[in-house]
């Protein structure tokens, strides 16, 4: 028997109950020795768990066991007990894989660099993970067009170097791109960085190869920047989580690198000015404004704490800071916008202080106060993430409302901490604690679905929904749009065996099963 | 009985023999007077046949009938029979004219501007006709988020002017500005002029409302940059030409107008130097290049014939010429970037000729060369029009084929000319000529599908399918794609009433339909 229910407390954002779904079939030593067919006999394709009794005892909690790293998310808060990874090295050995998977009501579960944060690339039970990071071949680079092609396993930051040789770049950068593979990076709508830039990946992602739930293989892999030959399926693809499909391969614009990139901090004493700052920024940076972050003191309070070698970049204290970056083609040209730009929000005293990096090393040093916030919550201990889009201006009520709302209860101990892609309307809200406890999720959730609600914006601006949010959908959507994913889900997957308790409600997603005994 | 069977010797490369389908209602009396209560009473809301007979007789083929701007498209190429066109002014007038096509299985044809080139936007046989023209507010243009709504009967130029009132542009724009609506270029994925620097519309839209083929409404209107909150139904709703469902509002990322626009138009003697020039266009011209367009000898030559007051724009005639736009936001460095590029342009002999747009008079007068090509074709006669994705290196090749394959047969009274989007890879391929004739145009198809599929290219990068190409997406996408498309036709619109006969092949669209007996 595997287990019956799942309650994780430890998810900060995830409690519902959810069950195991009896319909799904359990992994046998057949389906195993099948797998090891299907890599054609590559011991490192088949990964099995190394506890006896993995599948069969609540007990087997997986300590040590090889399968750890597949079953556990970066995080630690969302734990699988899956008896067994499969890493695949070509599309045909994917198609036999899924095809045995779905000939046997074996749930799946598509992984990448396993960075995300909603829990969307671990198992919930035992599902199969397939990994594809052995699919990690770059197959073309076209300089004159200006299109990549890879393999999903292909890490960002590898092919960011690859194209950068040439003279291109990636039109997308996040914090995990050391990890997070292309794959990955498509099926979750990754936004990051370069956004403000380059546009999201609805864009830039020209083509698509498809491992279909049953194994049947979709070629939408075209390079073209201009199709329009019917509806482009490879839309529902991107953003779907593994839901829908595995990417197995990617064409993707990487547009000319700017040869010429500026760094400013600014400290600003109001959320107001950091929004005057914006609206200023695209005015008067226009076309080389290439990222607008922001991040509040307490952020930066606790990057100053938790990491090494950082330091306060102002001379005195701000309550906000923004981080902004122009790339442009002529160095001159930036420089002289960048001191017309600074000049202005001087003399309108929109900002306090400000700081421009004077070289690469200075930059990146002022980049890292944004960039490693994240990694700084980490060490600090539990912390409930947010990711939500609201509208610009009044995005930081959400944080301050928060804060007088857990101060009674909860005292200094938690702390909340709001930042993120301002110029994208996309707040990280943060709340830093101890330990995760019922009580304080209780007192986060569901008022901050709620007030997302009530301000039309999105409980999910670029994690995606995983398990922590499926539920949480239809805060952000309403029902017909949900009742019409769930009839895409049936069309793609008819047996609901790709990542199964993820992204849709349970109420939307268990239509789709059929009974292990009717198949 | 309406007619049965169809053959349009003059419809330019659409001459499958296409059969009403006789599951479809036919529209009554009753239902006239339904949807006159639907526009409550509005007068102007329904147009009726003035032919008596015209849904009743081949004979009736409506000259001078009220219902010709709604029956034929604006080239007269594709004659509709329709007896009714509906003017809704909401979204719920035409979520009430909705249900009853859906409960009478009525076939409706929905119609913006009538600007398409591929039959989409008019009956083919006796389709209800819904028009969005009456829903034409702008809703609203939020200037600090850079966002409008509007509904989908705006038309494109009047939406320009309405944000660069603001200071802001439309990230879109098209010969057919002046006369084509929003909703039309949404269901379009329209490209055009601008895509170079603002992308495609799948980037831009935001949000879209949408009227089911059951007169449901589905509100996918949100106003946010970033939103990953399950599958982006939105993005099937875009290209899909009306097939699944109809656009009633959309918002649309609405950016800063550059304040700063160069024209350039060179003379280059060669396609492989047009090729050289977009290459050194992106490096040296970088974040300020907007537009790179090229046409051939043969196309500037019939606007110089064809269009008052235009005139050679070079003291010599070159076999190519290219538009290159540019739009920044500071004058002096934009100028600084052209002539620096205009002098390497001209040191590696990479161009004949070239001249600068002095003022905005004489840059508008180099651009109509390039836009008007179309209108040119229009007056010169009969004219097969493709619109084709092409590897960029290798894009021209197709119309020299083309010129040696149909030479010897037809002479010079047959002429080919290409231009287009050459930075986006987008041929358009025109063939002029006295009359349609069908040796003509069995010696151009399906070789000029053959061809682009066999350089893995788009029969439409972004005119569409419509009527024309319906059967001819099996040249760009592979057999399990259309069958999921079908899919997604079956899920949306099960009664298969939205723009029949269109986007997708017989085979896998009629499966949709319901015999009206087992309604």
């Amino acid at each position: 028997m595997a287990p019956q229910s799942r309650v994780a407390p430890t998810m900060g954002g995830a409690s519902h109950v959810i069950a195991r779904d009896e319909r799904y079939g359990e992994v046998t030593d057949d389906d195993v020795r099948h797998f090891v067919r299907c890599v054609g006999g590559d011991a490192a394709g088949v990964v099995v768990s190394t506890s006896a009794t993995a599948t069969n005892s609540k007990a087997a909690d997986g300590a040590g066991d090889a399968l750890d790293k597949y079953n556990v998310d970066w995080m630690g808060k969302y734990h699988g007990r899956s008896r067994v990874a499969v890493l695949p090295k070509t599309t045909k050995e994917l198609s036999a894989i899924m095809s045995r998977c779905h000939a046997r009501n074996l749930a799946v579960v598509p992984q990448g660099g396993n960075t995300g944060l909603v829990g969307g690339g671990v198992p919930a039970y035992d599902e199969v993970v397939v990994n594809l990071g052995r699919m990690n071949a770059i197959v073309s680079i076209d300089e004159d067009a200006g299109v990549s092609v890879v393999e999903a396993g292909v890490v960002l930051e590898e092919l960011e170097s690859a194209v950068r040789a040439r003279g291109m770049t990636v039109p997308l950068d996040l914090g995990a791109k050391g990890k997070c593979q292309m794959g990955g990076c498509v099926s979750t709508n990754a936004g990051g960085l370069r956004l403000l830039r380059y546009g999201s990946l609805r864009g830039s992602v020209l083509g698509l190869e498809i491992v279909l739930a049953n194994g049947e293989v979709l070629d939408l892999l075209r390079t073209l920047r201009k199709d329009n030959t019917g509806y482009d399926l490879k839309q529902l693809f991107i953003g779907a989580e593994g839901t829908l499909g595995i990417v197995t391969k990617i064409a993707i614009l990487t547009p000319r690198a700017p040869t010429n990139v500026n760094v400013a901090l600014f400290g600003l004493d109001s959320f107001a000015s950091c929004v005057e700052l914006l609206k200023l920024a695209r005015g008067r940076l226009g076309e080389i404004l290439s990222a607008f972050e922001f991040f509040d003191r307490e952020s930066l309070d606790l990057v100053l704490e938790q990491l090494k070698g950082t330091r306060d970049p102002l001379a005195k204290p701000c309550p906000f800071y923004v981080v902004v970056e122009t790339s442009g083609s002529v160095k001159s040209h930036d420089n002289a916008k960048l001191q017309a730009f600074l000049k202005i929000v001087k003399n309108k005293r929109v900002i306090v202080d400000g700081v421009v990096g004077k070289d690469e090393k200075h930059a990146f040093a002022l980049w890292t106060l944004r960039e490693r916030i994240s990694v700084a919550l980490k060490y600090a201990g539990a912390v409930y993430k947010y990711d939500i889009s609201l509208p610009t201006a009044r995005m930081y009520n959400l944080v301050t409302t928060l804060r007088a709302r857990l101060a009674p209860q909860f005292g200094s101990g938690v702390k909340v901490l709001g930042y993120g892609h301002l110029g994208d309307g996309n707040l990280h809200l943060n709340i830093s604690c101890a330990e995760y406890t019922d009580a304080l999720e209780r007192a986060i959730e569901p008022f901050v679905y709620e007030y997302t609600r009530d301000e039309r914006g999105s409980v999910s601006a670029e994690h995606g929904l995983g398990i922590m949010k499926a539920e949480e959908i239809i805060y952000s959507k309403d029902a017909k749009a949900v009742e019409l994913m769930g009839a895409m889900k049936r069309a793609l997957d008819p047996r609901g065996i790709l990542n199964p308790y993820k992204v849709l409600p349970a109420a939307t997603r268990v239509a789709a099963l059929i009974p292990m005994s009717r198949l």
